[in-house]
């Protein structure tokens, strides 16, 4: 079973490093498999430590693929980390174990401490819509772009129906990150 | 914006209701439209109570369109009403407005009590694709059975790459509810 979170890191000197990831659990581990190269990655390498932020603020799945800088962040309570200031809950994170592979390695963290923030509101399937999408956008090269424009279609229902403000700006983030990458796509052909 | 939630309320005798509704936030109030006739309409406005359960256990949304009686209930704390026994969090709610229409009033609810029981684990695909099977399922004989197989085939890819086992478990009696509608119209197409 994977879940999708916010995994938040930081290097050596301090800088912090916020990302989408999808995490599963085993035997009461947080796995989490990288592609290489990955900051999450060599972060957690050498610190040994990261945050599972979980949200309902769907921005900041978007920001990240949008180059969008709106996420606030707060130390981390018992490691040395940082997390998002607001969010449901969160889980910190030691590195427990390491596989290590050519292009996706595994991380086995142990949760050391873990806080509930906010109660969860129920699912909005606007916000499960921003997620699909984002997952589209992170693959847009890879993917044909019928396939991304006839699924951002069937999505786009559950935006009007169901959407709040933060689902609206973060699903107009993607959908321009999809214009754009059609209009680059008609740019080379007419080349 | 809309939550998908589970609505529970009793009658006047003590029988409970436990349903899926989409609920909206309006001045601070619950809003839930009940469309006529509903059983949990009836017991909001002869208790004047109910309960809104926050769950990512997604068989209690498709378990009652497949008629499945998988729902334990506990007493809630503040009000004449019931809650289900494992979730997330829960709203106790008292209503104190009415608005009534023909096909589908408004109930306006305050929340008179909330408690948080665990926190979010983060999104799952699998279980936003439950709850979009779910809202097509519970429109199975106004919806072309084409556009229900197209977008169940769209929504297993999610269901495959992050279910778990509760999820397989919802997902099933969901297809079960589609596979049977569909000898159901083979059978009317022949006879």
């Amino acid at each position: 079973m994977i879940y999708e979170t916010i995994v938040s890191s930081i290097s050596d000197n301090g800088v912090p490093h916020v990302t989408p990831f999808g995490i599963r659990m085993q035997d009461g581990l947080v796995v989490i498999a990288p592609f290489k190269p990955s900051t999450t990655l060599s972060n957690i390498l050498s610190t040994g430590h990261a945050v599972v932020n979980l949200t309902d603020d769907v921005r900041i799945f978007a920001a990240p693929l949008a180059g969008k800088p709106i996420i606030d962040l707060t130390t981390a309570s018992k490691i040395n980390g940082v997390r998002l200031t607001d969010l449901l809950a969160h889980k910190e994170l030691k590195l427990v174990k390491f596989e290590d592979d050519e292009t996706r390695p595994q991380l086995f963290l142990e949760i050391v401490h873990e806080e509930q923030h906010q109660p969860f509101q129920g699912f909005n399937r606007a916000q499960a819509a921003v997620i699909e999408l984002a997952v589209l956008v992170s693959r847009l090269k890879r993917l044909p772009l019928e396939k991304i424009c006839g699924e951002m279609n069937y999505l786009t229902i559950a935006i009007e129906k169901t959407a709040g403000p933060k689902e609206l700006e973060a699903w107009g983030w993607l959908v321009e990150m999809v214009e754009n990458h059609k209009a680059a796509l008609r740019s080379e052909n007419l080349a």
